[in-house]
């Protein structure tokens, strides 16, 4: 857990402020527009944390959606799209975020790799550092050589981790900008609680 | 196959056009203000029902939630839900209704019996035919004594087909009644195709 | 709802027992084995219906997964995937068909079309008759005056519907060929009922 | 996001060892019963962080499921069930765990406190800090005065952040307890990525 987390403080520092703050802009342009939908698409572990931040993006007062749910409406040019793959190239998420382009969305990536597929179509990239490929042998021995030590966390278990801060991160940010207060999101909290 | 068919086929005059009328009433009632939401609610079987109708409510025009996805906002006294239960006692979907009612939503319950919690709640029930009790031994004997046959349909089956069947008949007739064509309906199709 | 009841009557007719027949096979050989699992995949509405019936053969005793959840293991050549698409040309679907072939896998195609590319990479297929291309003004003039008169059932509604009721009458067919009563089904179904 | 990354660094301290060696050491002795299951349950972000966990479960050999899934058997005294809730009051899971407990399956609950509801029910605790209540403006001026400081993260995002690192910590003992190395875990991830 403790070399997870040092992952993350490490990250905090890596993500680029100017990257972050297009994505922010972006997203309060959106919010005063008040006239699009984001549209959050991720596939298995990113898809989660997409979910994570799509429930918060409600509870700030966008209208938000999420590929592979019941409700996804059509997407066009006032509309956001958030896309999240570490690697950048997961074929569902390519595929959408082309999707996304050829109905004029802006799209924004959530991806360890600008220049992957993903990162080439997108509007806004957002660098989040991962391991995204696993460790080989030959890796373990160049690290142990060099020095840079990697935690346990298989596949994309640090790029997932570390994305999910980032984008609470960007949620506080959301916040303040937007001059919501925590009783402005408990508002719109969903209040058919079971 | 066919004794599900034909079951269907005998419930098409048992559904009150009185109770669809009211919930025809009460959806077109809500297309007109433009200021409301629908959330659909169900529990297994039932709320996959519920899923397929509420993306027909999308592609309609409406601004459809489905209880238990990811995106569920907060419901107030503009909003409609419909809950869908053939025994009308799911916990979860009764808990939810009162909740519902709670926030002074407008309640439409399509379930076996009028009668029965959720019925009891709500503010429009459409009584949807179905076996929601399982065969004895007993009611073996009765059906073929009284000559009462149902085909082998376990648990909630002939509940949520018919009520499939029956909530798509809805569709169309809020088609007719909205004035929509098929070619509206495909515009708010979801363009992300994957 | 009686166009479309009366829709899914006649479909009772046209499935082919012997396409119906290879499809229970299957099944039956896959639950004497136990050692295999069954991945079931659609898109959109399709999806739902696949889930429906997913639901039902774990209460039957098999082993399924669902397409697009979050527990989807590997497949291979001991497993059976269920595709469901009425145009059998569904991206999303062909793709997964394809993989599901790459990894050896049995696939069943439920589609309106034999000579679809689902169609055609299927080891067995099920046609299930439904409208699964929408109304032009052409075919509404073609209708009239052949006097082939359709449901107001929009897009892919006919295919679900009758797939839903076809895939119910399969679970019938198996509970006889497993010898499992009603009681057996509820005996797995889910006791955290909430 | 350093603030967020901050608090999970300073939890890293603040879990106890016991308790983490507690819940490894059940799932260790299920995955060598190979006769159980593992149900995962939590509501809203919660539930996000529950199957993110559920799929490392899946890919490490275990029978994981998801409660509010398609697919979610019955539960029995062999199986193990999780829940997570940050405040251990969430109506919802507590339900849950109540039934997992009447169906005498081992309970392992990841709250904040252990003498919550949730947490009084479970067989094994493990607590994950986190602000589960929100900021009042009273709270506000004892923080300020008393110089406890908190990021500017709305109702349960610390503990959701926190579980999430946490579990994947568990992830990567259970790969050292159990002898899986990340071509194990490939081996059982997913084949047909889409």
């Amino acid at each position: 857990m403790y070399d997870i987390a040092e992952f993350i403080m490490r990250a905090t520092s890596q993500v680029s402020s100017e990257q972050a703050g297009k994505m922010i802009e972006t997203l309060v342009d959106l919010y005063n527009r008040k006239d699009g939908k984001v549209l959050v698409m991720g596939a298995g572990r990113s898809g989660l944390v997409g979910k994570a931040f799509a429930m918060r993006l409600l509870h700030l007062g966008y209208n938000p959606y999420v590929l592979g749910e019941t409700i996804v409406p059509a997407i066009g040019e006032k509309d956001v799209t958030i896309a999240i793959s570490g690697s950048g190239r997961t074929k569902l998420i390519v595929t959408a975020a082309e999707a996304a382009k050829d109905n004029k969305a802006t799209l924004i990536a959530i991806t360890s790799y600008h220049d992957s597929p993903l990162g080439k179509l997108a509007d806004v990239v957002v660098e989040v550092p991962g391991r995204t490929k696993y460790s080989t042998n030959e890796d373990y021995f160049q690290r142990e050589i060099l020095g840079v030590r990697e935690p346990l966390a298989p596949m994309g278990t640090l790029f997932e981790d570390t994305a999910q801060v980032f984008l609470d991160g960007i949620v506080a940010e959301l916040m303040v900008k937007l001059k919501k207060s925590e009783d402005d999101l408990r508002r719109i909290h969903a209040n058919i609680e079971l």
